[in-house]
């Protein structure tokens, strides 16, 4: 069977996660988070984040952001958004559902959203009939592969603040770009006031934190958390994959290698024609535009998604497990499929 | 440290579940549950329920509970329940949080429900000012440690199929009310439209199973579970979880030795004075009434929890991995505090 | 025909109620408010009410309560009402449905809340499993005729600043209470964070006022009111008629008329066997035991409900429009049909 | 002062309107609509669309329509509209905040959907991870003053009945629709599962009927009604509004005679250079283009809104009440402003 690059929640858990996750089976401890585990992953996190709120851990990304978004919104606020944001094309709704909140979406071509991008989004704030945005949300790294700069962040960070703006930041994938970026996590972190740091795509089983940068912000968490149906009776073992993660920056060197081999199938494309990488390769993902019938062929033996039907451009996402040998072998297989020769 | 009796749910993962979770942790595979482990768990878990619907893994009771009731109710509907179920006592409002609904409870002794109760809140049906019921939610086993009879089922469900309700039973305890009741999962399931089966409880490291009994109320459940933030991406790795609970019946095992263990509690409870046993004793829980100062010298070295500080009522849970030592230690502890002789 | 005791709306519009929006159909206005009978009508309800806050008109009653809790919720919290609240008993769950909030039930014989009876429910505050209270929801004059002395409500709302809550006073009848306790409308409102101020009880067509003692919960209602759909376009016809209202004290006069009528009702009632009166008569209803078939015959030839069939109670309302003359009928009728001779 | 082109609900009630108010106010009528007047209104109603479903009464635009789309949405479905529709644009998310749904915007340039516009928005059906479009949302007139003709309608209609999706027409403007095509109500229901029938707009004081057109759509419709604060209790005050508006099709007269005041603006602004008319004028609006200066110029002395500040784009409404007279002193003013000769 070959390496998938469907998404980077195809691969397992790593192995220091699942031995972490045997280690902690041992007896008994209190439930719904006070046991040791809990306290050590949370508090570990908080200080990596530079976090003076609190740390949930959470059951999965949707349950991240749909808790994350709630802590900050106001009763009656919108959510402005990318409209290649997860939130609102991949979870079905939650966000609505949920919160009850309407997303402001915005045309962001690499992903990522600017102030002048948000700004087009206030139109009408003050008046009752138009939807009233509180928060901005923004994905890092984020669903099209980019990662936003240090600099992008401080200038989103700074418009929000100057209008009445708070900012919640997807972090399903933030150890890609703490890798890209070569910063800290606390570096980032700064910038939004509450954010997801994503496992279960880092090599995880299936365990996102979500981090509250501001005491204030956290008051109510325990209970959303609760109604949101994200508290873990046996949270134990939650933590333990982040205890795992955390250690000797297994985080880090999960999503650097991810990157590198992103990087090195964008490499290899560079010297095949008929296939265009359509966004900048500076996470795990690897957006490409080839022919419909190649397409096909390539699924034959391969797992992806296609990410656009009528654009024809498909998504290669890599992993903390891919090895360089998987992604040489879909190069090849690609220089095959589309009739040219491998470099 | 001495066996937590305080809930369940403090007992780490059994065994064969931890193997099995390693085990599967062989490669990719498939998220989102188009996996071989979820294909086998749930198509088990229907075989055993005589279920025609589908089966989904969740992520926990709540999240159960909450898209459980949500698959049955009309967008107007209202939920009845005993006043002790846990969707109404232990969940934060999760339900009316999210699904909007409202829970018209009936004080029940014992923890069941009866036709007699259930009629008690039908009044204003039809009337657009009453909330209208329009499912009946029961506990088996009930959060009082009593098991609704076969016969008390059938006539639940023939009450409610006549006056238009459906029934929702909220299973996170199923398994101690077949070991109980002697009966098999479809003896129990047949009786409701949808119901959780728990694992978490049982000695999963945490999942529980919504079936649906009815192929014609799966339809939705798919949307439903991913915007109620309850579809896990490495699904394969909750899968592996009930696949060894229904190996050689390993359900059934843990929960006919938790109940031997509450039996055992209990019987050793009978030849203390000072010590009432205030509910019948048929799952893997015993309720008993101690004073004040008992409790609070038993506490010191036990753990569990007062279930109701007026009645100085106390809750004493048992687990797969309660071994008769653990009671028999604790019923000298107690007989100790109890300034009682042990048998 | 006789005249209606079933509800104080099935009276139509006073005349001066009516005057006053003829007289508003002249020409233009801005809509949704920024006209000058909504500036009149709202600055002389803040004034009278002492509020820092603004005042909302909405569109009815359960408009105005379900507003009116949302102000004041957090978004995950609950509230504490008596079981006889028209919010959980007559509005088919809209506050579940709409706020998502679980009401907390207490039962309270005379319709009215203690400090006691609000602490019963105060149980496992801080613990994220239960359902948190943050507002207090009471009903001035209540759902069964009678109403909170000024003293009652001063307790009341002791009670809730000492322990974090929050009081939302229902006033769908609010004038009556007034009327009652001889006081201002101050004096009431003073002891309630926000409050409704019942129009169509009182002689309007329908309009209702929401008043928010304290200028920051005013921030967001704007927005809630209309994502409540209670934003009228054309609203110089509802202010227009709280300006009838307030007009020489309209809502005053109407409100002690139709508590004397009940009053009337009352005494009437002490000298016919067969009647037993229920609940002390406050305000412009009157409760009354009598048995089922006098019930019946009295139904015959006049309108009211039965408000408990089981202990055969029933409720009889006046209103502004009624006379001494159909009370004096009234009683005549009861009198015969429960066979005494009348007074 | 001069006439308001700011909205048609700038106008106050039209005289048979407040006559038939004033009339209604006779005496006692049972409250919530079990009255003559409003079986009458609904009854008529009924039959002028050829409904075989109920009509319920409601208290506003914003409560019709999320009502409408309530009754026809499956709990996790999904609404398709136009990006200037009133429900996405003017109701500060009131449908997200009250049904939960999200609403998946089209770019329709003129304000109309087509059936390409629709299957642009259905991808993804059948996946868990993408919101679920069950309810297609038009506007008829719709909010740029366009009218969808019969067979557009039909179209629109074919294709979601092939295709599952069920149709919510907004029909706040409806009369003007059924003028411009010379159409009967019951042929542009046809088109419709649920839609609503606006007064307010056409010459009443406040009032709007849903019309439900299958009865099997009604079953819940009471109870939302309820939960959604649309349910007034001197019922007969709106319902006396359609009884006017319905007798000697003063609806229609109304609608022509604003349709008509509108085209006179129109026509007379084709001689004006420096004003563009934007849009067909097909209702009561009529949305030109001129420089900036020249719109706050005449806003001086004149009401209206600016409808998209960064075109330069505003917007004029007529009503039942708008005289020809009114038309011809804004064209003068508009010709004065801007500098052109009046033709």
């Amino acid at each position: 069977m070959t390496k998938s690059f469907g998404s980077d929640n195809h691969s397992g858990a790593h192995p220091a996660v699942m031995r972490a996750i045997v280690e902690a089976n041992t007896g008994d401890a209190v439930a719904y988070g006070a046991d040791p585990w809990t306290e050590r992953a949370t508090s570990e996190l908080r200080r990596l984040a530079g976090a003076d709120g609190e740390v949930y851990l959470v059951l999965n990304g949707s349950g991240a952001n749909v808790l994350g978004l709630g802590l900050l919104l106001d009763r009656h606020e919108a959510v402005i958004c990318a409209e290649s944001a997860h939130i609102h094309t991949d979870e079905c709704g939650a966000a609505e559902r949920i919160l009850g909140t309407k997303l402001l979406t915005v045309p962001a071509p690499d992903g990522k959203l600017t102030p002048e991008l948000i700004a087009s989004r206030l139109a009408g704030r003050g008046d009752e009939h138009f939807a009233q945005p509180g928060v901005v949300a923004i994905t890092q790294s984020t669903e099209l592969g980019t990662c936003y700069s240090l600099a992008e962040l401080r200038k989103i960070r700074e418009f929000c603040a100057d209008n009445g703006l708070r900012v919640y930041l997807d972090g399903a994938r933030l150890a890609n770009a703490a890798a890209y970026l070569g910063c800290s996590l606390a570096e980032l972190a700064e910038h939004a006031d509450v954010l997801s740091f994503g496992g279960t795509k880092n090599g995880a089983m299936g365990v996102e934190a979500l981090i509250v940068m501001r005491a204030g912000d956290s008051v109510n968490a325990p209970y959303l958390r609760k109604q949101h149906m994200q508290l873990s009776s046996k949270m134990r073992f939650l933590a333990a994959q982040f205890i795992a993660l955390l250690t000797d920056d297994l985080w880090l060197r999960n999503a650097r290698h991810a990157n590198a081999m992103a990087a090195r199938l964008a490499s290899g494309l560079a010297n095949l024609p008929g296939v265009d990488v359509v966004y900048p390769v500076e996470a795990d993902a690897v957006f490409a535009r080839l022919s419909r019938q190649h397409i096909i062929a390539l699924q034959r033996h391969w797992m992806f998604h296609v990410w656009d039907e009528t654009s024809s451009v498909v998504r290669w996402m890599t992993a903390f497990d891919t090895q360089e040998r998987d992604v040489d072998d879909f190069l090849a297989a690609i220089a095959a499929v589309t009739g040219a020769p491998v470099a």
